[in-house]
């Protein structure tokens, strides 16, 4: 039986991880870490640093896993992903029996919390369901972009009593925006809020939230929408990556 | 200028509480503490002891406020709700004007995250929006239950791609439930669950989550609904009060 432990540590700010991530992080004897496309470098160090910090004099190893690339061009979304998840179900099970020893503790650094938008536990779950490894597995959850957005903004993601969606760039329409709902967009490669009937909705956006790096930027939507789309541009071509998160909301409903 | 800190400490583990949280209470010195209703007397101790862990030597006030009852019989959500908001600010408002001196740097504990369902930031700028008090306020985000939920059951909160919708058991009915969507139910008093069409749901349920007193029941919707209900009302009557949370999710959608 191996112990395995995907361990949230937060998106942004190095100061919020938990207490118990740090717990669990001091139990691990193999880091494994995982990261796609261009922000790779920058949250590779980011995550060597929480160890560093936290691990102190504990002996670890750090096990870096070159993800396989997705096909971002093919026009059905779900297959692609599918097999995409497939060929990364294949690497990760092979890195965990060759790294990791019967006995030993492994742990997953994910960026957020694991339970959201985060493909890690879906791997393991179907390691464990082919019988493939024997698997101790436990969860320890990290503060997400979304809630980073609303601290930052200083403002509550839900109105008094009413519901919050959250939902990615690809699904984002008019009619997600329904009465009184406020809605979370992640994951938007393509500022979906450009096709949205602006008039009444306002918008709190982030990027890099938490980060020394930071951009916020809040308003009417029809206002601010261009603003964002070209700062948002500039961002990502000076730093190689962006990851943004915003939240929309109609301005008609009551807001205290 | 006030400073003041709604801080989030997570919702259930003590061990939820993240660096910047430990943090922001260290520079305190004043601790105001709320509760309502039945689950008062444990949540006010569950706090105290995070500050006596967290603030060591650090001398600090806290300042306990009995919050107004809210008028649960009332027909419509909205003015009873209007109207309590409407005495708890003036409360915090000659609270924070007496308790907290210029210069001073206050902190209010907040189970879980102050941004979700928590309606002390809402107090807070009202306060401000009447120029009442100067405040330069900060959010720390915290663990909410929906995490602890996904953590403890060890599921994803979104299926891959798909939107999460959060609402509460007021708004609960056959219509949140869409295609794909994963629904989260929070501040459910009476097994809101019960009213929906359960032939193709399952249920993640979860009651005193992160704490020792923690219960999980998850399955078929149709199957574990009277277990839950059953549950939920000895457990209720044992500790006097309850907080409990549930995703529900269509079993028909891919699970991978």
């Amino acid at each position: 039986m191996r112990k395995l432990k995907l361990i949230g540590i937060g998106a942004g700010n190095p100061d919020y991880i938990t207490l118990q991530a740090i717990n669990a992080l001091q139990q691990a004897n193999v880091i494994f870490v995982t990261d796609k496309g261009e922000q790779k470098r920058e949250l590779l160090r980011a995550r060597r640093e929480i160890c560093a910090r936290h691990m102190g004099t504990r002996e670890y190893r750090v096990v870096e896993m070159k993800d396989p690339e997705r096909d971002r061009a093919a026009t059905a979304y779900g297959p692609s992903v599918v097999d995409w998840h497939e060929r990364r179900t294949a690497l990760y099970g092979q890195v965990l029996r060759d790294e990791l020893s019967d006995g030993e503790c492994g742990a997953f650094l994910v960026w957020g919390d694991p339970s959201l938008y985060d493909s890690t536990l879906r791997i393991i779950d179907q390691l464990t369901a082919r019988a493939e490894l024997a698997i101790d597995l436990e969860i320890i959850p990290g503060i997400t972009s979304i809630q980073a957005l609303a601290a930052r903004h200083r403002i509550a993601l839900n109105e008094i009593g009413e519901s919050i969606h959250v939902t990615t760039g690809r699904r984002l329409n008019d009619e997600t925006l329904g009465a009184g709902a406020s809605v979370v967009v992640l994951l938007d490669r393509g500022c979906a809020f450009k096709g949205l009937a602006a008039d009444d909705l306002d918008i709190y956006w982030g990027a890099y939230i938490g980060t020394p790096d930071e951009i916020l930027i809040s308003g009417k939507l029809g206002e601010v929408s261009g603003r964002i789309e070209e700062l948002r541009a500039r961002a990502r071509s000076q730093h190689g990556w962006i990851m943004d998160t915003y939240l929309l909301r109609k301005r008609a409903t009551s807001s205290h």
